[in-house]
């Protein structure tokens, strides 16, 4: 079996930007992008499967299992924006490359403009004021993100950014399209997830996407999105319970 | 190496039925499934091999050894039956991802009419009145199936279904191929085996498939396979001395 | 990089006999093909490299680095010997059956006429006088070999038989190749030569193979033969202390 | 995704020798190759990325986020030299072999003369007077290193050489490429660079390769390439936290 990406609906795109937001540190991006999906009433138009993702089905409280996969939405405005968000990421280093690169060569054939990130940076101590930490795959577009109230400085301890929201920027320039990572710091506890980080990635994000977005349904929304999450972090727990090689990897991806 | 099915005999079948029952918690899925081959006199019919289960064979008592294998059997009746069960799951992630999806390209040449998966499900306490949990792959099929006595319900903690019987379903819906899982509760100790899980999923499977299938001989059976399957606990422990690294996997797998 | 066997010399075989001693369980299968390799003054035919084995090259007290490989030997008789033995076995589930099968494959293009494999087995225990323990690929093979020294009985305790001795009997039987597996009683301890249980294997193998080989020098050899096997065990330790992940294979295979 | 190497200027070589100083023990080769490329002022003409590299990207100072990658830089003069240094090495052992072969089929193209690795030697204790192991992957290649101030001798514990810089030399040896290790006797601390042990390896590199290279900036150069070093040690560090399994593999690569 292959990563597959299967197609619900056959869209046509204008330069399309994809936003990134899967589970990982804090569940900063996955919720930004979860919220955006909700907010905008975006709808579903392909799913990914992958032998990279953990071998099992998630049981939902309607009785019906379903594979681990990853979900691409899509938004038709002034700019037509594809959300990808999802489950998990892949277990494996070599699952990553290879998920990422499938999903880039996806959004080339939506004739895709840009590509940004969305995830946390774990400092590790409690922050009050989240930054919003920002990264590019090439030089010249710090400019046309300097506007913005991204942190390009060095002032912060990120060496780093591990899974999709950081191979998705450094394989995207092979395939030469842009990318933009957009980072909430955040503590960073395990299983932990972190609405006001989100915030202030949404905060920056709608300023890129000129979009007007309520964000003071974020609170609520997360509540609504708390069973859902509830019920990843108890696979989680049970993984980390009958497959202890999969701790590592989830500690990573979580 | 890849994974290989060995057909040993060319058999014709009407839309069967596959039922899977492989080692798993308490080995319930599997002590079901060996029962219904014994009671329906089952014909083995093709062998399943892969270089995703451990590389090791297995030294009978009449000094014979053979590989790790799955085993499919049929039954020919008012509706075809098939049976997998075997000595073994993968042992890493995305083997079971293959040998899943091998399982359903077979099945699908069979011209197979849907599957039913069997397990046990852990609950870390002792059991007096086991239920069995159901989960279906498709809303549409908890109306077929409410009439059994299967709990639908979410009051159980269950938020995943690892392995076979969960990814059968989950990549089932994939190949449009019907899927339920039968869950039986047990406490979920490690190599040991819960005949009293297995009978009530039996229960419900008989009726489902409309046989009468005496249980009374299951403890007996049972007793019958323990050297099968204390020989098979045998290889467990010697494996997780031999092989460090394979012990997470047959804590995952057993 | 896939496994690769390069033929040094061309040799036509009649129904040649294949005899694997790797490294393994107190070394007894490797010393015994080691000393028939020396005694019967084999030559070396084709040498098998693999990306299963580790990354490593071994340094020679010659100041020569050469990769870790399995060598291929042969012995023109009344009837035709191979003897397969070397550095290491493979590292990971999966490459051990891609070796083997890579073996096998080479070995029916010999003409091969059946498989002896040669192997310890840890009792975890001194054992004075150890026994000759053996398994076999099909049960009509037990006949054949009934007459020698080997014990088909199931009073021991083995319950597998791990890498190349059981995978190439169990794959063997695959390809309808008949194949023998004669395991030495040993104590079993991790980086411990067993130079009284390889005795025992190669009494009962020069019987088979009708074949007078003097054992008498069988201590003198090993003694020679330790610095190699020196070099290996250090091999192993440093291993152990340089890639952690690799010390549950060299338990494993060593 | 598969092991790529991406040419960034096509350079005619003649006979061109190859010298790898990848990450590894005390990082004596790569800063080995990265004084040269400095010195040299060679200019970069490839890069090669892996999936068998950690799943991440390099965020640097300047926000620029790239893949982690090994690069070729080349000077030409009296002898074309190519120099392979880089951010890593594989993380898994198959990929080791994958990776090297891809580095040896590139060379070959490139006319490759003969190859040169520089690693450290971990003596476990401080080294006054480092001396420069050295091993060949061809007994003859004795003779032409002889005249160098290299010990070839066996008066050292050194048994295997792991990772590029001996599978270059393994791996070499079967595409009919001659190769010199050589190794520069060090503490082998975690995450500590040796300046000492390049230093004695740079002074045999530049007689061999009959260059006059100015050493005495090495120190001052090192404090130069410092920046990165602790970007990449951070890099190590912050893995270390988030990704447990890979923990070995740091451990083991550098």
């Amino acid at each position: 079996m292959e990563t597959t990406i299967n197609v619900l609906e056959k869209v046509k795109f204008k330069k399309p930007i994809l936003i990134e937001g899967l589970p990982g540190i804090g569940n900063v991006g996955r919720i930004a992008a979860g919220y955006l999906v909700n907010e905008l009433k975006m709808k579903k138009f392909a799913e990914l499967y992958s032998p990279h993702f953990l071998p099992l089905v998630i049981l939902h409280d309607d009785a019906v299992s379903t594979l681990l996969k990853n979900e691409f939405y899509y938004y038709k405005g002034p700019r037509d924006i594809i959300i990808l968000t999802g489950d998990t990421q892949s277990i494996s280093p070599e699952g990553h490359y290879d998920v990422c690169e499938k999903i880039l060569q996806f959004a080339q054939k939506t004739g895709i403009g840009e590509i940004i990130t969305l995830g946390g940076f774990a400092e590790g101590r409690i922050i009050e004021e989240p930054r919003v930490i920002g990264s590019v795959n090439d030089r010249k577009l710090l400019k046309k993100y300097e506007k913005y109230d991204i942190d390009f400085g060095k002032e912060h301890s990120i060496g780093t950014i591990v899974g999709a929201s950081g191979l998705l920027l450094g394989l995207g320039r092979m395939y030469n399209i842009d990318g933009l990572c957009l980072m909430g710091e955040t503590i960073g506890m395990p299983l932990l997830t972190d609405p006001k980080a989100s915030d202030k990635v949404l905060q920056v994000l709608s300023k890129i996407l000129n979009l007007r977005i309520d964000l003071s349904k974020l609170e609520k929304t997360i509540k609504e999105m708390e069973e859902r999450i509830k019920k990843t972090e108890r696979v989680h727990k049970k993984i980390l319970q009958e497959m202890p090689r999969a701790k590592e990897d989830i500690k990573y991806i979580g």
